[in-house]
């Protein structure tokens, strides 16, 4: 059987989905759990690997098993292991060829930004607190023009692997809104560049601070080049919220 | 000056407001705050004392200095030596008689409890988890009986110093509602006996679950005697929203 889990997480305590070496991975605490109900550690493929410290409400994830569970059981029976942080939401059995992620063919990621004097601390451990003023109309605006079949290159920070031949992403949807003090960023995209999503959001809020113009995303994306001024945002604001598989949906 | 503050906070590591011994308490974390700023360390009056892990949304509480900050300055002042899970609101100067405790007219508790088979993990630290399905209908319907002038021993949990002689209290509002998979309870009283509100919510709970009838709180008001079915709900769940002062509101 390939079985297919969604599955949400605090991301706080973790250093990202993947296993690393010496830190607490969220795969781990998945495999732990697997190992107990299945008798067997078994390889977890998970849709992305996701940095230190970012959450997820609907990470997919999938493994394959010859011991057949009911799938309504399995996140009952992985949830009695699980820590209060990680959440097995659903479990699904798939044909034999899905890949978590292969398969996907879109992510929607959402950042969270209180931009409150003082923050709301039932909620400090997934939503950054920028208390500069910020003007989200601006945000709103300049959110739009990362809509796209575009080269992110601008939008790429440097991992140890350095940057990859090819960064060209499509951007289906990007917007902000606002509800109550918190300022919403979300985005989906076919992927994404390594911490392009929080270059993204660093971007936007130096667009809300008045730093950078409303106007100035196709100008950055022009540069190809990392060196602007949009500052990296916090991990602990951000969250993959959703995984797309089969088709992108025509409207967000 | 008499300094009037509005304070939130996560009650998951602390045992309660209230200063005990050898346990960490809000009101020193809060103290040790004021005696960064102020230099000294000085009284701090609270609202009331508030369980072991029960959390504050607008949680009252006054002190008296000779040393004048203005009052926007000290939420920023403060909230800078305190923990990420304690947030100083608003500060204000009030005359120089107001008394957090002795002057409120009125409290509002929020019970929340995800009823669904997995809790979200970005809220678990606040919401209790009940997955035994629950009937809401019948809980509302039990909720409002418990509005009125009414002696509330049946709902008094045994304290150090034992049930006190006057058990009556007013219940100005009590109603429950659902959003999504978490049921809410919120009630509204001129004071709470000994864990009234947890013993509250739990015969609301195995109302819900369909152990006890709709119909059966004026029975158990009459029976003035604890020994009735209704469990005691878990701390966790518990949120003191707002506290009243002057006047009692005409609606809630």
């Amino acid at each position: 059987m390939n079985i297919k889990l969604i599955i949400s997480y605090l991301g706080t305590r973790y250093h990202g989905f993947q296993v690393q070496n010496n830190a607490i991975a969220v795969c781990s605490v998945i495999q732990d759990a697997i190992e107990k109900i299945y008798g067997e550690r078994l390889p977890l493929v998970g849709c992305s690997r996701t940095d230190a410290g970012v959450h997820a409400k609907g990470y997919v994830a999938n493994y394959h098993t010859t011991k057949y569970i009911k799938p309504w059981q399995i996140p009952v029976a992985l949830n009695r292991f699980l820590p209060g942080d990680v959440r097995v939401i659903t479990a699904e059995e798939m044909p034999e060829d899905f890949h978590a992620r292969y398969h996907a063919v879109a992510k929607r990621y959402i950042y969270r930004i209180c931009n409150g004097r003082v923050q709301d601390p039932f909620c400090s451990r997934y939503i950054a607190h920028y208390p500069e003023p910020l003007n989200s109309d601006a945000m709103k605006r300049a959110a739009v023009d990362y809509i796209g079949k575009k080269d992110f290159r601008s939008f790429c920070g440097k991992s140890p692997e350095g940057i990859p031949a090819d960064t060209v992403r499509t951007i289906y949807d990007s917007k902000v809104w606002v509800e109550g003090d918190v300022i919403y960023f979300s985005v989906v995209a076919d992927g994404f560049l390594y911490k392009m999503v929080r270059i993204l959001t660093g971007t936007l809020i130096e667009v809300g601070a008045g730093r950078l113009s409303p106007d100035c995303i196709p100008e950055l994306l022009e540069k190809k080049d990392r060196g602007h001024r949009g500052t990296t945002a916090r991990a602990k604001g951000l969250t993959l919220d959703t995984v797309y598989y089969d088709n992108i949906p025509d409207s967000f």
